[in-house]
């Protein structure tokens, strides 16, 4: 079987995730690395994709616009701005293009905004590109199926890096919601995010949070199910931000053979 | 919803598996002890079967014979011997009971024998009935699915106690198992148990494994998949017998109110 | 060489501790059992020890009082209460025994009133014999100066059972002042219990504590270092009593040699 | 109290060590960047040491040879090759210079002349720089000595990269060798390395080593006391080459004030 490699454009190839982008594009046997964009009037303009991203020279320049490089790509990644991204899916729009976007922090005048492409532009929107932690959703939401009403306990714990300033994080959050959802209780209720002094005994339904801070972590969540006799435990741990960007090199991949429509990684895995 | 709680009742009640029974049916709301079964001329036949397994007095005595409490009781669990299960199934048939049979080692006769109960009598039948366990399997093959084919390494580590003498242990190669079929793979060809010396790097298709033996670890297992950014770890960790006791138990409640048929834990868990 | 096992009685042989103490002790090539005392009046008095603790039979009774096993011992191991031990203690001064106190809660009279016996008996006292809990504290000061004001992260991660009712552990606790000690911090000042919500990025000098509560988990504790570029992580794992009834007999055969003094288990591992 | 900064050039400040280098030393607070050094005639020449590693402008530029800035700097930092050590070791005993070498695979040979050196030059000289496992080494002695003897089993497991090709990895090795030197034994005797098939029941002196080997993992060791009851685990987590830098910038520091002699990193450590 002969599998033809996606033609990929990195939006803002330039910055650190742009730099990583370029990396899993050329891990990935079936996708192939088919330009890049930087700010306009930037002094990179014109560099080799590949040298920037200390990965040798690639022999593909830096463009200042997607119309520069509109008959080269199948597939855009865009971990930007919103105001960017939103400019970015008129032209694919307008040019037949698909696109993934990591971009977060739309407001819901953007949300809408992109909803209205959905019918012309195929496209993956995922606050969240990692790969592991889509799929970690989706053990829990088993996990928690055949387990919940059992007499198991549900802990989730998370470590990250001693800059981050919010606990629990989002991603332990969006676990504890699932466990949640799945067995019919609210994080709102039952979740208990900080335990100190004379707390009691743990009751049946609570969802325990505990948090680490420290060194450099990039950030390892682990679910918890534990009973007498034993323990299942569901761990992601990221190691660098190649895991969203090779999430992202999935998902275009993925969508170069779409429809039209709004995707999220769930999709791309093929566990909706 | 009134839920009826099924009856129970423990052969070999007197050992250490028939204890931990006594305590997991105690501990089940949904549950009910029926009676207990020892060895005929047992100087503990007519003990109180709550105080032999250390869990106060319940007013139930134990029996030498099935025969002796056949009104009692709706389900058998059983954890003896090939001959003495297969006695039980015979039983079972005659009477209109069910039965959970963790008994190992049957050979392939004892296999077709019981075999032949299964249109009379609704039977769970297998070899490790922890419910975590069973609930692992079923990750990891929703797991290789989806990662399989991207590029992720796959390991299974396992830790039991010093006294094991065999590597890996079965759980290991089970779950490997169902790594390698889920990807077309076969540990004949796949597995690398071992690593010494100068093994050079490893191979895309390899599923390694590695063995800790220490001290009185009842059973640790970790299949990891690993790719450049992230790492997604299924443990399952037993601490007792009790993982095995609380699966029957749960079989138990489960098969009491099917139809004539062989089932595994699978079933009992939903996840076929 | 010949070693001379050190002869050994235990207090209240009957309840849970006791009959962990009697398999440490069927366990340790350096120890024999010398006797077990139950209450006066109780159905097992003259039983064997060795049946009451699941071991076989050992030829041992049960006795009523120290007075009748008097010649048989060299070293009496005592986890009861604070009344029971004090007379044991005055037992143990004027007969020339040796005795190792597991008995917590005592308040300061009672503790005034033993320390009154440490010219006469050699005794070791200790609320936690764990040896692996007490060289973990030992650890976690050697790496606390080595790496204390080099830009690590502290913190204490542990979890418990769950009918625990208060939080961090004693035991945790006990690891963050043994850390915060030899850096010239207090847990009162640098301590942070719980994170939750905005509550902004680390600081240098805390020490965080976590907490999970789930299950049956014995006693889990880790304490981390971590700075960019690495973690060190010293961890200790109960799996059961017999940790601590296993550091009760190496105290009881380290103390049979030793001058009237109080000691604790820095001193029995050699680590004060 | 004032501290002065120690002042440190780094050989081949272009590489990827290099630039991981200059990352470390501008985190430390008692350090200073006096320059770096790179291949004569390469056109990072004059290049801002700074920008160069993706640390932001500093105002310093690259030198060709260390004469160029033999008044800027008190120590040197060299992972190198043996040749270019060796060159730089004549310069510093002739400039009255501090050394700190990194570099790996001298011959005997190589070894003499650099010890040839000790009473010349303040020279700091380890093939692990990383303080984590300098400590680790040291914590194992400690462990080892406290329950070797006393029915603990110890294993070692290590995890590493994909492209890893021997196993186990030095690391796991040296620290196998500490526990069986505290503890009079051999690796050559009694280390297991593999575990296949049925190999029986584990003997009480043996070391055993599991291996790992996936994804992009930078190195994880955990050396494993177990008995029953509990287990002790000492883990050290590397997560970038960071670790090695920020040693070899605490050795540098270190070695600023110090006679000459060869040291080693438990000297740096105050751990010898």
């Amino acid at each position: 079987m002969t599998r033809i490699a996606a033609r990929i454009a990195i939006m803002g190839v330039a910055g650190r995730m742009g730099r990583t982008l370029v990396a899993a594009v050329e891990q990935d046997p079936d996708a192939t690395l088919a330009g890049g964009i930087v700010e306009p009037g930037s002094s990179l303009v014109g560099a080799d994709i590949g040298e920037l991203a200390g990965q040798g020279r690639l022999g593909i320049s830096t463009a200042e616009s997607l119309a520069d490089i509109v008959d080269d790509f199948d597939v855009l990644i865009d971990f930007t701005t919103p105001q960017v991204t939103l400019a970015n899916l008129a032209f694919c729009s307008a040019h037949d293009k698909r696109i993934v976007i990591g971009t977060t922090g739309l407001n819901d005048d953007q949300l809408a905004e992109l909803d209205g492409y959905q019918d012309r532009v195929p496209m993956v929107f995922a606050p969240n590109m990692s790969v592991g932690v889509n799929l970690t959703l989706k053990l829990l939401e088993t996990a928690a199926k055949a387990l919940g009403d059992e007499g198991y306990d549900i802990e989730v714990i998370e470590a990250h890096h001693r800059h981050k300033v919010d606990a629990p994080s989002g991603t332990a959050l969006k676990m504890g919601e699932v466990v949640a959802d799945t067995l019919g209780r609210t994080l709102k209720e039952d979740g208990v995010f900080a335990r100190e002094g004379q707390c009691g005994p743990r009751t049946d339904k609570e969802i325990g949070f505990a948090t680490v801070r420290a060194g450099d972590i990039v950030g390892e969540h682990t679910v918890m199910f534990a009973t007498e006799g034993e323990r299942i435990e569901i761990t992601h741990k990221a190691s660098s931000r190649m895991t969203f960007a090779k999430g992202a090199v999935r998902a275009a991949r993925w969508v170069a053979s779409r429809e039209a429509g709004r995707y999220d990684m769930q999709d791309v895995l093929g566990l909706a």
